[in-house]
């Protein structure tokens, strides 16, 4: 079977935890340990969000007096190197005898896409509203309010196309164990002459999975976060998880824009577009989501549950 | 005609430049015209430095209040995706029907390397004394003099092994022109278990070019900087330019430890372990230098000069 997986925030770091080079390590281990299992039963290509992490890196530019802070694409290859290598590194250690890569991945993104008009995705730490104003004045940014904090905000434009897909084709198809589209991957713009210009932007990681996912072929997308499944009513009293499910069920419900609205929209987009099964549920869950014992599992009408794992590995 | 061609510093910020934004964009097209030129005639890996950016990230790190700065490794990991992905870029811009893709890299270096007791690769910006003595207290860095001002001094171990070489090998053979090893790749140490880990170093780029291209049986080594040539005495009044030579002739000199002495070294190497060609030279004279009109081209005794370039190309 072939999957993406895509790695959600909590591949670096938990509600509430730093962004210490030790924290992240630790956490990225875990992660590579659910991998790891699901890879020695399954092809996969794995993914990964960039957290705050964008946002933090171009906070420390900021801090830093005598150059500018790096626009945001530059900023995103950034993670997606400083991520990837992490992933990679504790995949090798687990899988030594695994071929591994981390490929830099550029996604197309229209220009006029209307996030650009409106900005919404939020980045960085958050802020005393003093301190995000100052940034906002010195550096153009926009800035919104989180709760009683505020947080740079930036346009999240569909991903539209991979720049890097068939090298991805090439490498998966011979057998190394691929990660790419970090963090969305790398918003770019291409002219009609093929002139590839960076954009001020961060893609949303997951609807570039169910894109990655898409164009591979994949069988199934597997969306790993520190929730243990999509629920409905999740701020009621009457809070119940969906365990197994169809795209047409979950578009006839409505999900606040917090962290589960991408995840269930790119569930949905890969299924829709042809794809058998996407699950959603926790980083640790990753192997029993896809054997339907745990998480949300969306599939398509008549998909049956055919996924196989290895009966001697270990959940973790 | 397979080439590694290794960017260096100049492909970023030429001396006295600043490390904005806009100034890397255009020095990275500057750097990739000169490869595009190249790559209509052969097959081309591209490699490249970090110049003083992965200092610069730690310092901008440090400037940043609330988490530590992140560790050699994972810096280098990020200034592979920052550096690479602009040279893919503009790259792309140029070939727009080249297959072109970044992969991170991880080289693999002995914990025993005496380079690790005794710190010496000057990296980030010259500072003044007082705040270079700051941040080494604060950090535990190491520094020395250069001139008037202070430096971060870091290991710099020797190049072993390219963890990622078969998948490097397959991208190659199937015509993707692949840019990787960048800053000198990861260092990494790995355990007899293979475990994994990153280590607090930066490796000469010159060197992981010089095996990179030994590992992947390229034909030429072409080391490009901003100095268009090696001289035999650089600093006297009788300085001269190396125009062809071999070796044996250069082992015979004596280089200072200026950003020449490794390019010599890695030239040396690359045709000692049975490559036929490395020149050394400047940025814009890439393909001149192939074809033996500028900079030092040291070759293997016998290997004639049977480069050809395309003869309709444009030297930039």
């Amino acid at each position: 079977m072939k999957i993406v997986v895509a790695l959600g925030g909590s591949a670096l770091a938990r509600p509430g935890e730093s962004l210490d080079a030790d924290v992240q390590k630790r956490n990225v281990a875990r992660a590579a340990a659910a991998i790891a299992v699901i890879s020695r039963t399954h092809e996969v290509i794995v993914t990964h969000g960039s957290g705050p992490q964008v946002g933090l890196l171009a906070m420390q530019g900021d801090a830093y007096a005598g150059i500018e802070p790096y626009p945001l694409d530059v900023l995103g290859a950034g993670t997606e190197g400083m991520i990837g290598y992490q992933i990679e590194r504790e995949l090798r250690s687990l899988l030594p005898k695994r071929h591994i890569v981390t490929l830099l991945t550029q996604v197309e993104v229209n220009r006029l896409d209307a996030t650009f008009r409106h900005p919404a995705k939020m980045i960085g730490p958050p802020l005393e509203q003093q301190d995000a104003e100052r940034l906002a004045d010195a550096h153009d940014w926009k800035i919104a309010a989180e709760g009683a904090k505020w947080r740079r905000v930036v346009p999240s434009p569909e991903p539209l196309r991979i720049l890097e897909l068939p090298a991805i084709r090439l490498l998966f198809k011979a057998g190394v164990l691929v990660i790419c589209a970090g963090g969305g991957g790398i918003p770019v713009t291409v002219s009609a002459e093929g002139v590839v210009s960076g954009v001020e932007a961060v893609i949303d990681k997951d609807l570039s999975a169910a894109l990655l996912a898409h164009q591979i072929g994949a069988d199934a997308l597997l969306l790993l976060t520190n929730v243990d499944a999509v629920y409905r009513n999740w701020h009621g009293k009457d809070a119940n998880m969906i365990r197994d499910t169809t795209v047409e069920e979950l578009r006839g419900l409505d999900f606040a824009a917090n962290t589960m609205k991408p995840k269930v929209e790119a569930a949905c987009r890969f299924v829709e577009s042809g794809g058998s099964y996407s699950g959603i549920g926790q980083l640790d869950d990753a192997a029993a989501i896809l054997l339907g014992q745990r998480g949300t599992l969306v599939r398509r009408p008549g998909a049956g549950l055919d996924f196989s794992v290895d009966p001697g590995m270990k959940l973790t």
